[in-house]
């Protein structure tokens, strides 16, 4: 079917009709001449393609996702099907670039989606982080996934909440009938470094108990890095420990057992993170706290599409559950 | 810049305009028009948009990844890392919609596609597995990457070599000076399951072993197979063992490490995948075989593109290269 057969029927010129599809304000067609070319659409059941109707709507039924290594790191990726669920549930599907940080991809990628009249942008990064805000991002609808612009007030974003995420680890232990816990925080700046270490201190404080610096230690955040905190961990007597992230906490069940040591009945451990492949399959099965990636890909489409409140002065934080496994016994002796 | 515009300086109507960017071949226009529209779109430096490009030119800038799980799967992400690495080499920018198996999405997603005239598109699944090729899929060129069609000689693909891989775990520990080697499969059917059994057999016939099948045992492929298989594995009186995944390795280092065993001591153990936060971070780092995923993804673009050959006949396979770390020691015993 094509604008040809459309024309034929409706006794106009190709141009005459593509002027009518393309509802062109200030083309000079008679309102009848205008009606016999819609009928003639409808009867011949034309369907101008996605692009053509893009013009006419102004957006295309899909919203972009930019992301730094979202789709390739083995972290996050969750983030991408909650996005991809939700614009669903909406009649629009995701288009992903994936630009390992190259800024030229980055640029061209946007340019694209923009040209493409995407309905609007989620800019996402693999870990939590502050990020730039590309120029040409602004000239569309746009939230910021996992991470935030520096400059406060200037873009909508959706960020894990670090500090409650940090204040549920904690709180795992503390009902687990402990009250001196050791917390191994990372090397790393990154805005998990303060929020879990905020919420420790939040957790402590609410339960009573007297926040001891000498009890927070600081390794890389992965297996060797746990791993290389054991003796130092050792040192401080405690019979409970939160880690910073769950591989952390997969290096320190090897520097314990090392020792001699039995999890939970020696030392309690609780991580982060829930990552995949990891936190169930550790022996014991970690005890954690998730990061809510799916609901925080989920969470920026509804911003994007203004069904979620998406304010400027703040980003909006997506709690982090706790996740109970066998790490922790319960009720053992402080 | 607009039509308007080049249309006011050609002295034209904008319907004129319109159809000489199209390069419309049966318009009625006059050569000394077309002219005048082309020099007027030069003089102003009037650029159409990507849309209007691509009606002119065919084909947009875009290749099309349809993934069931590769962007969300923390696994085989590198396959999208070497496509995108591999497209932007030749002025490609990669679109990627990651359906986890809903066949309606996945339709959408290449009609969409198929309507924004990618130059062509990329099935993928986050496991090497036969798969159905979607009929709307052969409406554009197409490669399989990580997957096959069951009908052979009906679709391009380009697939890992299972049975290379198989060969060079084992060589692994033959190199090692082990001549008593088990193999834990898997029990789930897949080509790896056929392939990697085969690369055993063929290694150990290179070396003039004879193969016992007593000497190949099954489990499920993820942690808690491996550490159950333990019993078993001990029972067979081996001194090095073969794993068909990572996964299965470190549940098999916790078994092994319960009977008081050391690694590579009283057992070298070899995995496969390189699976990312597993193999190099166990305690010792694991020697395994890497899948290919990166490169299967810079190869699905170029067979795509026509840089590389594509046989219809049966999938292109890639090679999956040795990874020596520190549980197979050195010409131990056998």
């Amino acid at each position: 079917m094509t604008l040809r057969e459309v024309a034929e029927l409706a006794g106009v010129s190709t141009a005459t009709v593509s002027l009518v599809i393309n509802k062109k304000k200030n083309a000079r067609i008679a309102d009848e001449t205008r009606q016999r070319v819609t009928e003639a659409i409808a009867q011949l059941g034309y369907r101008p393609n996605a692009m053509a109707k893009t013009l006419v709507s102004g957006t295309s039924k899909f919203i972009g996702l930019v992301a730094d290594g979202v789709a390739t790191t083995p972290f996050a990726g969750q983030i991408i099907h909650g996005a991809q669920d939700e614009a669903w549930k909406h009649g629009y599907a995701l288009l992903i670039a994936n630009t390992e940080g190259n800024q030229d991809l980055e640029k061209d990628a946007i340019a694209m989606m923009l040209e493409y009249k995407v309905r609007g942008i989620l800019y996402s990064t693999w870990f939590h982080r502050p990020t730039d805000v590309p120029e040409t991002l602004r000239e569309a609808d746009f939230v910021l996934v996992n991470c935030f612009s520096p400059e406060a007030g200037t873009a909508r974003a959706v960020v894990p909440d670090e500090a409650q995420g940090g204040q549920s680890a904690t709180d795992i232990l503390l009902r687990g009938g402990h009250r001196r816990i050791a917390f191994i925080n990372t090397t790393t700046p990154a805005p998990a470094k303060d929020g879990r270490l905020q919420g420790y201190k939040d957790a402590l404080e609410a339960a009573g108990i007297p926040f001891d610096p000498d009890l927070v230690l600081e390794a890389y955040p992965d297996q060797e890095g746990g791993y290389g905190a054991t003796q130092d961990l050792l040192e401080l007597g405690v019979g409970a420990v939160y880690c910073y992230n769950d591989r952390m906490a997969m290096g320190l069940y090897d520097g314990l057992r090392e020792n001699g040591l039995s999890i939970p009945e020696d030392m309690a451990v609780v991580g982060f993170d829930n990552q995949e492949v990891i936190a169930a399959h550790l022996r014991p099965p970690l005890s954690t706290v998730s990061l809510p990636h799916y609901e925080l890909g989920a969470a920026g489409v509804r911003m994007l599409l203004g069904l979620d409140a998406a304010p400027l002065e703040s980003a909006v934080k997506i709690a982090c559950p706790a996740v109970e496994r066998g790490s922790v016994a319960v009720h053992s002796p402080a």
